[in-house]
């Protein structure tokens, strides 16, 4: 019987051949062949702890390192072939490395299980990976920043209700400042990535190190998870902003596209791509922890789902990030229909503080002003419209001064607290926003 | 200005160009290529529809049906050539039939909108899909019912801690029979499936058909993760049967993979991936349910996310099916182990049936043999080793004839319901399975 | 050593105390209590074949069909004492039985296993609880049909873009459509649930049932998610009517909420906890899955699980069905505002229909109507007030009769297709869901 | 018409009476009123900087605490009454103010709206839990680390098949470590919590908070199961282990349960029920991220789901920490059988690095390993009884001084880098936990 996995890593004991089906349901090289860098980068760190601890030779060392910068070259120019037989990335540098230098190649895997070296990749390429997202973020940001126009007042909502007057300067920053924490936290993760695994300074052996490896590949595709779900409020918010009805925003054509039904329309199709990803990302998160949950300890041929889940988040994220960038940048803000959206009804509750001011309590002044509203609505009148003695019905209190009431800009300038809407206040956050970017960038 | 979006389908309106990264976010050609065939024989009827309603003449269809037998014709023999800007399967194939016929090309899509093309594609295309993986399901449920060999006996376990005494063959069963209920559900989503849309009919203009099909595609998605769930919890199975501390059967080694580091170490890679994969069936199945979540009804552009995971999970089924196949024919049942792994306390239940017949009631009774489990276990020798003496110390009613309890064959037989573990019962569901697979293989 | 386990079901051969955490931590009766009369008929029904297959005598049989009605009243009358102990609702009733009618209360625990009967009560329950959700979802549907106002056009809106106009009750309808397939989907599962578990006729000993039962379930807790997610669209579609910008309909004050703050606020906090709940029921789904995923086959206590997620997913359906009903019986159309939205540009496919039947491929139609669209947007007028000499430089083939177009009844009309918008389909469909309602009530 | 919502805290526009139905869909009393003490706390809180800022008297200021003082003596006597129209703690809490202390108790919500307050009262309430919870966690990592019993051997395990020998307090250990880390990411979320939001410090009025405090319970989900994941896997270990088969631990009764059926069985019930919390957790977690995503920013009512994922979260992890602590500190270590297990094809590796150690690359010496393994197998003996030979046909290297290879002791020796199996190595992971537990306890 021919002993056909015998020129596989682990086929010494093994007689019968692989089924080919299993062969490809077992293989990974399709998504991991673009860690080719880190694992070159990685085997020629682990020959030199190899050499230090004097189990290879100074010279058996240069052959290693002369044979995988031959590889390296392979690679980035192309010409790298895969074989049948290379089940990933590192059987088959490890191959093409025997090819070239012989078997001093064997040496390069002393005490150092497949794992090893995955997890090792995995590090290498995810730190990577993190820096070139956290950049992304950090152009986003910068762009909403740049995009702060404070002179513009529009209708804050809740419930998607009109709430009260907000400047628009104050909700593209609350978006950027969530997006900032975002980017704090994968700094976090990235110094938890970036930690040695104990024992994994020389030869080790230590099988529980992957399942801190898992749970930092967990964290981040939460993570990507939750910069998305951020992402995904920002776009619903802007979807609805360049609805007909709203009108607050038009996009560029080049983040829009059309029907081919239908000769008019315009759709916010960048703005829908990004508000659909935080579902793809946070199901790539939810099935490797389901494949995760239940399993025993160490490695376990399950965890093979890492990569590609790992993989699709960081392209998700990286795409989802620079088009984002891209609709900031180029959107419309159409200040006329922002302010023709702006009611007096949203000033009811400066009405009740007009109460509060003459020394109602605050509930009693907000049941009068409510009862205010209901009138106006009754009237068919907008809120400002009311007489005075309109508004006595409602309250005894009210006097001429209440016009006083009727001025957008004058309620948006009351919240000068950190955080608030008034002129200052955005200010001040446009200031601290541009700081973050300085300390961040670097 | 360059018109550049002119020559998109939806192009009319538009001035400005589409960012590259907005490009390539937006388009699905990358994976909807795979319908390339189902787009062709959707776009063939609907243009038979179009001649009969008089919308296209006699000659104009046999033009179009010429192009698109071309179009078959490239993509079947590798030659059809992606352009850049076609962003999806569907432009590609208009694009290229324009390129052949000319102006003719533009009355295909009278009253068709892409959204419509793709549910007709996306119907077809899993109506095949649903076929093929019923047909790897038959073939792995045969496979089970082969391998039920009767006689062996061996532990059936509750909680993972030995219950009773189970042949080999009622295990594999249980098995197969609840694949069989899983061929039987995609069979009805199939007629599902299979239905015309309402209103699809001609010329329709049906907003809400999307909606619809979107949970036609969530139920699929959803199938693939509770199949994925029986055969992940038949892996689990497995992978405990195949540890050194059970060795009740052995994997080929066609479906084994050693260590790159230990050389004795024969894992069960391919059934701990079977077990993987229903998270991340799973995954896909929550991310797409997450997108879904709280859009408004008819199209938005979030529902591309559709197609990805569709595939993903059609292929990740696709390949389970097949390995669980080869893993199942191949396997080796170690008899020997399996009945050395039965003891006597696995007849615990026997022996308080013992005296039920007595005449004592069944909680008493169970009662009584816990004693009897508790005194064997405190004298360090197994339960069938207790003198009729010492049981009388659990009841008075036990004696000589006690030792016709325990006989593993005879307690078995007594399990002879439907479902059951006697010979007859076992014998009977593989009549049973048999009928059924010949009835759904037709 | 107190053996303080011995009072448990299973306690005869433990013999330290439980801790008390552990105890509260295992115990299920705080939600399973809700099942008494399930466990009840369950009971009765057993030994009745435990009588027939000689077990028990007539006399046991009626004696504890005398203890189980008196358990029966105690439980109907909030007279049941739940004791120290009780860990589920099985035992408790069991204990209660045995302090009423003495040792033959053992007798009713021959040969079934509290998992058996766990699965017989859930059974029992889950019919139930799917026939009062379909009476329900039914009252649902009816609200919907008797509101589906014919009469009334508004703008249908694809990526919450106007896109085409439609009736009013054609939007409806769709939604009534939707729900109706909910229907016929937990119909089936209900067909499921009420198959006896192969082998359970009389006394089986079939440990493979569990597996079964929980797929059962897991389908409930998915139709749960899927029809929850179709109430999520339609009350995302009717929050977006409500909001100021678009004012198509107005909420009863008895499904609205106001702001502790703002007092001019009035939310639709109605229709945003119906859009919330879908993330609930599917995490329960999710979280249930999950669980399940990895286990081997047959019972593990990890399937405890199930009951609260089955409880929460039921109540909640049962609660948003109800209040969806009254949402949509309460609330008020605004035809005035939902006229006014409608608008000459939703009829430019109307206007490239025009060039096609004066025989324009409709792609090249297409791009004729666009330009049209262009140049009204760049001369700021609607697309109905371009001239003739206007339009003659998007295509020479528009005439004086091009009127004809700008007629938003017209319009609908064209779409006479089952399924349509036109009057006489959406009549149709009205007539359909009536016939429909009458077959499904009974 | 009765003015029926007049005395609801937002009622001043409202005219109709709300549906029951709907009244106890938007009630969180049920569940929010945990966190009775947190909104008095914050009341305090606020009327303080109410005065601060001239809006309340002192006079009114200490009205307002004395009646809080009362409320809070009701609430911890169990003597508060909820009352209808009590639709959460807060209004329950004001309603009660109002009637011991009347009007004055309307000033106390100046600028304060009710979401507002709910953050406040949660920011607090997670606080404590937090601390709760690491207080939990120390505990079971300090049983952990009392119960690194450092002289017993037994067999690691990778693919759940034997991999190399390794100390029992090398195992407990990595699980230890594994929650240390998530004791230290819950100090980081606890240390977020505790921030006050941005412009909360006076009379704010910042819609966007919400937003932030979303994602910190977001996190707090995640983290939720992350840690169960960890402790999932560390059961599933365990439950492995007390099978008959493999025999390493047995259970203290006082977590183990048995069969109403089956009078032998002992069920590791407490670690089944650990195994199956992380899902629960998890779907917890993914309900509530589904419900945030895609919506717009700011409040909406869906949010409301936060409550009750949050406290079911807090209750599940704080509950299987305890009957973790409680499994560890009772469970029996089967040195014996631990020791028993081991088996000589465990040093495969070792034999390998003989020959390593004579000059041979890695590979090539495991390849040379792998025969004799399988050399071993085809003559059924003990690879350490294959004579040197026999050996020579794996390699001529092998000599007589092979039969030092076969020593477990001598093979855990070798792993003497931090993280490793050595004795030395692991006394130092003991001595660093120690340190840890010291640091972090305080």
């Amino acid at each position: 019987l021919a002993r056909e996995q015998g020129s596989k890593l682990w086929g010494g004991r093994f007689v019968g051949a692989t089924d080919p089906v299993m062969e490809k349901f077992n293989a990974s090289i399709a998504y991991d062949q673009r860690m080719w860098d880190e694992d070159i980068r990685g085997s020629k760190a682990y020959v030199m702890a190899l050499q230090k601890a004097g189990l290879v030779t100074q010279e058996e060392m240069e052959q290693i390192h002369g044979g995988l910068d031959k590889v390296f070259v392979e690679w980035s120019s192309g010409k790298f072939h895969i074989k049948p037989g290379d089940e990933d990335v590192h059987t088959a540098n490890e191959r093409r490395l025997k090819e070239l230098i012989g078997e001093a190649a064997g040496k390069l895997h002393t005490g150092r299980s497949r794992n090893d070296q995955v997890v090792t990749d995995m590090r290498l390429w995810l730190r990577n990976g993190i820096d070139t997202l956290k950049g992304n973020a950090i152009e986003l940001i910068n762009t909403m920043v740049e995009r702060a126009a404070i002179e513009i007042l529009f209708p804050g909502y809740t419930h998607m209700q009109r709430a009260q007057p907000i400047r628009w300067s104050h909700w593209i920053l609350s978006h950027a400042v969530a997006l900032s924490r975002d980017v704090e936290q994968v700094e976090e993760i990235r110094r938890r990535v970036n930690v040695l695994p104990l024992g994994s300074g020389a030869i080790a052996g230590n099988p529980f190190n992957i399942d801190r490896e898992l749970l930092r590949k967990a964290e981040f595709l939460f993570w990507g998870s939750m910069c998305l779900t951020h992402l995904s409020k920002m776009a619903e918010d802007l979807i609805l902003y360049s609805t007909k009805e709203f009108s607050f925003i038009s996009l560029s054509d080049a983040y829009s596209t059309g029907s081919s039904l239908m000769p008019q329309k315009k759709n916010a199709d960048s703005l829908e791509l990004i508000r659909s990803k935080a579902g793809r990302v946070f199901g790539r998160c939810a099935g490797f922890l389901m494949t995760l949950k239940g399993l025993p300890s160490t490695y376990n041929k399950d965890l093979q789902e890492d990569k590609e889940a790992m993989f699709d988040v960081y392209d998700t994220v990286h795409a989802v990030l620079q088009v984002a960038t891209g609709v900031i940048s180029t959107l419309k803000v159409n200040q006329k229909h922002m302010e023709a959206a702006l009611s007096p009804d949203m000033l009811a509750t400066d009405l009740a503080y007009y109460l509060v001011r003459k020394g109602v309590p605050f509930r009693e002044a907000h049941s009068c002003s409510g009862k205010a509203v209901y009138q106006a609505e009754s009237k068919n009148v907008p809120l400002n419209q009311l007489t005075v003695k309109d508004l006595h019905s409602a309250s005894p209190l009210f006097d001429s001064d209440v016009s006083s009431v009727w001025d957008y800009t004058s309620s948006v300038e009351q919240y000068s607290a950190p955080g608030g809407t008034a002129r200052s206040s955005v200010t001040a956050q446009i200031e601290h926003m541009r700081a973050w970017l300085k300390a961040h960038r670097e």
